[in-house]
């Protein structure tokens, strides 16, 4: 199976230099990933060197907390696509989950969703499964089967467990088709990466996606 | 010493929920702490629980990253005064300080720092002294010399090592004595907190404030 198609070789640690996204870029090209992955602020230079390739420009919005105000998120979304942003992974406010906040959550995931769509481009839901509760999942998934993302993503990588088969696994039978999903955290062999894709996964987000697709 | 009035009694984890926010501020009033330190959208609730007490509401923007763009920061930062936030600690742009781009890390810091000031509250710019140089700090210090801040704090603790006495040291001498110094980041007793008191700080970020309180 060609991987390299499915993966977004991301690179957000908060001390990434110019250096190091001009790297990642330059091996997603070679490789024929599907996007980079990079923190806003590197979002122009990685569109300078992405612009005449097929490689898509992801960032992440409310990363990796996700419980920065609304119009905080919807602000970064604008400016990170004026920027050159195809892609971008939006963090989900865990703390209104945690607390029944239902009307907020839908609020959050309805407006930075029709701010991405408005122009055009695609938004993945980080939904952080590793702190959710199966209760909890189901829920906001029902959320996202009516607002429409284009992807739920499973996880930052940053607070607890990553990408598990079995989150994968709930979340597709909780979705129809046309929303996908996206593993991510801690996903670092081939091994990894078919578990996942045989459980629903139509794209991985991973640090390690070379050692995925050049790994016998 | 009374350390308490130094301390922001802090809970910053994605996934907090309300209850945890109510009992941060029940522990912040009984032990007379300087503020609770809390995300985002706790903000509302903990300006509810505090707004009769001298304890304060501090809130943290960018966070723990620190490379969302400047037009977010300030947005978050006006949204958190609107709802009640006494105190804004902004986490320093890292990807621009790691790439020599100066002039956008004094816009960074300038633009918070004004929308701070201009509502007559206090701004904390967040360093992140374990991931920078020396070299790094003696120039971030002096942008921050210029601008003046009202504390330059030294970690996230969520991104490599906590404050520790030689950075709190150096960026003391770095400063005249108008901007303060707040150490977070791994402060977990009374000793921790004393050397870092001792070192120059004048306020402690930590999530194990009773701890520090109430141990001989």
């Amino acid at each position: 199976m060609d991987l390299a198609r499915l993966i977004d070789h991301t690179l957000l640690k908060s001390d990434t230099d110019q250096q190091a996204i001009i790297k990642l870029c330059e091996e997603a090209v070679k490789h024929r990933f599907a996007s980079v992955c990079v923190p806003p602020y590197w979002v122009p230079e990685a569109f300078k060197q992405l612009k005449k390739t097929t490689v898509k420009v992801t960032t992440v919005i409310g990363f990796p907390m996700g419980y920065s105000a609304t119009a905080a998120k919807v602000e970064e979304i604008k400016r990170s696509i004026d920027e050159g942003a195809d892609e971008l992974d939006v963090v989900l406010n865990i703390c209104a989950v945690k607390s029944g906040n239902w009307n907020y959550v839908r609020n959050d995931i309805d407006r930075t969703t029709t701010a991405v769509h408005l122009k055009g481009k695609q938004i993945k839901i980080i939904i952080e499964t590793g702190l959710l509760t199966a209760d909890e999942i189901r829920e906001v998934c029902k959320i996202c089967q009516e607002l429409e993302p284009d992807f739920v993503k499973t996880s930052t990588g940053f607070n607890g467990p990553g990408a598990s088969v079995e989150a994968v696994q709930l979340i597709r039978q909780l979705l129809t088709d046309n929303i996908k999903i996206k593993a991510s955290g801690g996903i670092r062999s081939r091994e990894d990466a078919m578990r996942l894709v045989e459980a629903g996964a139509q794209r991985l987000g991973s640090s390690s996606g070379i050692k995925i697709v050049t790994e016998m």
